[in-house]
């Protein structure tokens, strides 16, 4: 999880029961309905598995790009989520609506993927460690490591980004992936930089997905020579994420990124630095 | 690396340039020669590499059982290799003695892989997390784990062993083993049993191999139900690990896989219980 960006969503008690539910949005392409949209499925799920006795109405502040490779569909469904919980008699615990914002990930996207809900719901640094059953992990993240993310506004369409994905990888490469992973996992708990430097290196998706994004080895190596020690795609694309230990270094790799980007593409760019956010999605406010 | 089994080698130094070799065994499968023996082998190249002045004498105490799963063949060159290195005048550093034990391996199997040499050389827990270039990396490792491994008097032949291996997997089950790797990796460094417990599952290596140990589902779920948190094959087998966090456990664990695989090839066991050896290969004595 990074501090920014993410999706708000205002939840107050109705007497009515079942939900009513509107977006603020200028993307044409949100859905409206709380049938198709994931925060108002996650809250329809969360009312009528919990019954909580009175109903809800939800306006989603929808602020997140859709299709930027950042969680966009799992900010909103875990923002509904903790809005629903926070009027509830009863709250659950953060790690009971997790099944939950999944179920948001289902609607969007066909899949109850977790790598994007568990972390925003959570804070953190989480691991899927398993899908069956359902199993993620917090790992104790060093705090020295700060994150650059750059999102060009230019669009990946996920279904392409997910058909370019091998259903088969050799063993050789597996192989490298686990060492890689393993390498990873231990250098963001120990804060080890130099472990890091190796470990951030991913050969089966980046591989695959680079040509979706224009200039990617480019902004790639921009960040590096700026002194990042990894960079790599961001979900599926087209934001690209780096990381540092140095806020200096920090804004020196994010200019360098963007710089590339609009060399390539024209195209405006968000830029987000952050340290590991270790609160995950937060109550802003509570009317008594 | 655990405690035991090892191998032991005696070197001298002589004056006449080159190495005299010699293997002390029962087993007629162990080459003599210094240029078939991996022990040999390590040493005349370091010998050629280092030009140290003075020739070897060395004597191999083969101890290890060959096709074990133990990793007999590292065993004996990294004996060799920090046996050469206590003879030099300015003796290198452990992790310079690396590439000379791999080159044993790549005698041994045709591959120089480096991961029973760099726990037997270095000691603890090591990561190979990349074979080009070599990068090992030495995790820390909670001490609280406790290795019981069994060691059935049967033969796999290495070659089937590892013609069973699959080169290709599917991404779906190449995902859970990262899943696995980056748990492992987590609760190993922590302390944490039940991360353990979950992440000591392989679904690559051990599905395809557990057919050739007579047994090995029946050993595992002995293991299991007495208490181990995990249980898979060691190498490419017959032996087989479980781990722990109760001596007591331990040595219960070890009764019951030793029984079961007794019951199923009425082959003898050998048992080793120990925690993660944190030195690694040791001079024991030196004459001045």
């Amino acid at each position: 999880a990074i501090n920014r960006p993410g999706d708000f969503v205002t939840a107050e008690r109705q007497d009515e029961p079942g939900l009513r539910f509107s977006v603020e949005t200028n993307d044409p392409r949100i859905p409206s309905s709380p049938l198709e949209n994931v925060a108002g499925h996650v809250a329809l799920l969360m009312l009528k598995e919990l019954r909580p006795g009175f109903g809800v109405r939800m306006i989603l502040h929808k602020k997140m790009p859709l299709g930027s490779g950042l969680g966009s569909s799992g900010a909103s469904s875990v923002a509904s989520a903790l809005a629903v919980n926070c009027l509830l008699s009863k709250p659950l615990k953060r790690t009971d609506l997790l099944k939950f914002a999944v179920e948001g990930e289902r609607k969007a996207s066909g899949s109850p993927h977790a790598d994007n809900v568990a972390p925003s719901l959570l804070g953190g640094l989480c691991l899927v460690r398993s899908y069956k059953p359902l199993d993620v992990i917090q790992l104790p993240v060093s705090s020295r490591f700060i994150w650059v993310v750059v999102h060009p506004h230019i669009v990946v369409k996920t279904r392409v980004a997910r058909s370019v994905i091998p259903q088969e990888v050799r063993l050789k490469i597996a192989i490298q992936q686990w060492g890689n992973v393993s390498g990873l996992t231990a250098g963001l708990i120990s804060g080890d930089e130099n472990l890091l430097r190796k470990s951030v290196e991913d050969t089966i998706i980046e591989p695959a997905r680079a040509h979706l994004i224009p200039g990617f080895y480019d902004v790639k190596n921009s960040a590096l020579k700026a002194g990042a020690l990894g960079c790599s795609v961001s979900g599926s694309g087209p934001s690209v994420f780096a990381v540092t230990t140095s806020q200096k270094k920090a804004k020196a790799i994010a200019r360098s990124m963007v710089r590339v980007f609009h060399r390539w593409t024209g195209a405006k760019c968000d830029v987000y630095i952050s340290r590991v956010n270790s609160k995950g999605a937060q109550s802003l406010w509570v009317r008594e």
